[in-house]
């Protein structure tokens, strides 16, 4: 049995997701959104490390996948999302979690079969992929298509 | 008696310095360079965090001083620099060392009386302040000048 983590990094709302794998099966265990909005800068990102602390203490994963990120749209949201990332990995590391990255297009690529999806056909197919009774919101369905896409990679390497 | 950290966060090159106060003496203690360059962007961030945890550990700083980044060149610098800034941020939490960000032009007014002095007057006046017998690095002068900061502001709050 394995458990995994996908994260997606927001600078407002990061999305997390929780899969349990037995004998190849897929369990959805749990979703949700951390919202670090209001705060400052500073506190945000603290917020945003034990929150995910929080997480990966409950679930005890044996690995994170995150969405890999290349490209932002200004230097300003680049520095936030980054700050939020570097935050989110240091976390991972002080538990001893191994962290793999990847890119948004095979994260797409893996979980619809088609690396430039939209944001609303990758929620559907983690519901339907996942028996989920309602469509999980953008980031944690991004955060669950993270975790999907590692556990099919390793599926396909084996 | 209270240890300071300074610390200049930087993709390729983070810089580290190390204080401690007295009595309202400042003594230099240390100063270094983590090079993460050669390895692949992960690995360094990696590595960024653990030697940034040997230096917490070893020193067990009542304080972090780091120097806030409001802007960069480019999104993906500022991406990798940002991933940087949240990592060490993250060995920070870990270990429960609040940290404080002061602006750059803060730094440089506190050190060398000119908010937009050169790096050059930054690492002469470091030297000067903490009676260096040799001139220390750009990066190590950043994270001195970042530690020096942080006393003189909460000297000037008193």
């Amino acid at each position: 049995m394995r458990t995994l983590v996908g994260i997606d990094p927001g600078s407002r709302i990061t999305g997390y997701g929780v899969l349990r794998i037995e004998q190849d099966e897929v369990r959805h265990i749990d979703h949700g959104r951390i919202r670090a909005g209001s705060a400052e800068r500073g506190a945000r990102l603290i917020e945003i490390y034990h929150r995910i602390t929080d997480v990966l203490a409950e679930h005890q994963p044996h690995a994170v996948a995150m969405e890999e990120v290349f490209m932002a749209k200004n230097p300003t949201s680049a520095l936030v999302l980054g700050q939020a990332r570097g935050v989110i990995l240091g976390a991972c590391i002080a538990r001893q979690v191994e962290v793999h990255d990847y890119p948004s297009t095979q994260i797409k690529r893996m979980v619809t079969g088609d690396g430039h999806a939209s944001k609303h056909k990758v929620q559907f197919m983690v519901r339907v992929a996942l028996e989920l009774t309602e469509t999980p919101e953008e980031d944690a369905a991004d955060a669950l298509a993270a975790a999907l896409c590692h556990h099919r990679s390793l599926g396909s390497q084996a």
